[in-house]
């Protein structure tokens, strides 16, 4: 591999300078971190199994019209990517109580929401990543109205698209946490999907069992962490094209 | 003073059962609460300020068209108010950073706001007042989208006049928390101003020096609440109608 220039490490992934003006390649490690980092792992091969089922998703997702950073895999842990300028926030979206939702409203996990639930948190590891409502991102210019309604229009669609492909598969979407960036053409700014769609970034939940098949089993220590990212690419069909290190079972 | 019914006993006032269907009277105690009841003491003479005061903006705020609970004050500590189907959440509206928001974003307290902004918090003393976001408001039917749109039009009308007639009298409005509720025309609901606007609800600076003039005094230990309301009430003009036993000063 050739010294590339390493533009940002984060607690998932590096970003490295991409081949072109405008790319990236963004790099899966195998750490782990829940709760600001505070609690940390190196899990073997998550990197591997998140940039696969990544690449699936935002694939599939493109092949709907929804607009990805994804361009393509280049190996086991890379894939290229267009660079965006990140909007400060993690969009999630929720379809079950779960999580901060049940503790702050106090709904017991599990109980199924009214509707699907839009959220916004700042990305600011130092903040905790502070719940913000569409009042603060819009006074605070992190985003201006039209990208909130343009971001929450693709959220809903991704939910839609995800809420399918896992239930069709036997898994519960329960939440999942998205970030958007923007591409500039001249002075105009269009909204396209980044970072990873993964295990890492979702609750997925066995429908017959309601097994945990996500990050929670880290941070709950529920044990079989990588065993249920496994199981989630082998349910997606996309296990077949693992090396084989990996779909030998990696512990 | 004749019995009546009482409806409820919340942290710093009581509903009585009013003369009239759909009328409550609300008293006005001199209990004192912070950091969801934690926090507690009897400010002699408070309830009585706090009835005067929030009798003034109420009625001064109906003169401009705001529609409120007020109907009339009966005596030191009570007012008579029409009864509403309380919306459960305090709207805050902000035009300088302070309190929780400084907290949560970092703001040091005091930095004007590139705008004024509106919260939503939940009222549920258990789960501690969570903020909560349109998305949560219409999802779990604690208000509509209109009604939404109309109590954030009605807060920025709140703001506006309260914002000039507290600069009038050389204070400046930090930041305010309200309530809201409905009031039953056979099926068509609207919604008015409700509860109280008094220095236990607002932060009020005095505009040379920035003392506090408010709860925060008490929150914070700062010593001299009951003076500060009594100064609050004294710059609005509206200390000449007190008891003498308050103008002579209750400490
Ligand atoms: N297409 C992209 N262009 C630029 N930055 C991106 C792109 N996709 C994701 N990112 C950013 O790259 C970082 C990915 O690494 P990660 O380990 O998830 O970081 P973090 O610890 O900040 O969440 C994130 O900060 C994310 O916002
Ligand atoms: N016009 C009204 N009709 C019915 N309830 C009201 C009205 N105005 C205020 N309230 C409610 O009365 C209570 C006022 O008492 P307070 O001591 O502030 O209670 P709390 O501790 O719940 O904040 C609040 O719960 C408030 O929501
Ligand atoms: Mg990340
Ligand atoms: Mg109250």
């Amino acid at each position: 591999m050739t010294r590339r220039k390493k533009i940002y490490e984060g607690k998932a992934k590096i970003l490295y300078e991409g081949p072109e003006p405008g790319t990236l390649i963004q790099y899966f490690k195998d750490d782990t971190t829940a709760f600001d980092a505070t609690k940390k792992a190196v899990l073997e091969g998550k990197g591997v199994i998140n940039n696969r089922i990544s690449e699936y998703i935002m694939t599939r997702l493109g092949s709907i019209g929804v607009q990805t950073h994804f361009i393509k895999r280049l190996n086991l842990r890379e894939q290229l990517i267009r660079e965006v300028e990140i909007i400060p926030l993690e969009v999630v979206c929720r379809n079950v109580a779960a999580g901060s939702l049940s503790t702050r409203f106090g709904m017991p996990e599990g109980q199924a929401l009214p509707r699907s639930i839009i959220e916004f948190y700042l990305k600011d590891d130092k903040l905790h990543d502070p719940m913000v409502a569409e009042e603060h991102i819009t006074a605070f210019n992190w985003a201006s109205t039209q990208e909130i309604d343009d971001m929450m229009a693709l959220t809903l669609r991704v939910n839609d698209f995800l809420t399918g492909m896992f239930g069709a598969v036997g898994i519960t979407l329960v939440d999942f946490k998205i970030e958007f960036g923007r591409i500039w053409e001249n002075d105009f700014a269009r909204i396209i999907l980044a970072d990873e769609i993964s295990p890492d970034s979702c609750r997925l939940w066995d429908a017959q069992t309601n097994e945990k098949l996500d990050k929670d089993r880290f941070r709950r220590d529920l044990g079989n962490v990588i065993e249920s990212y496994t199981e989630v690419a082998r349910r997606l069909g996309i296990m077949k094209e693992m090396p084989t290190v990996i779909q030998g079972g990696l512990h």
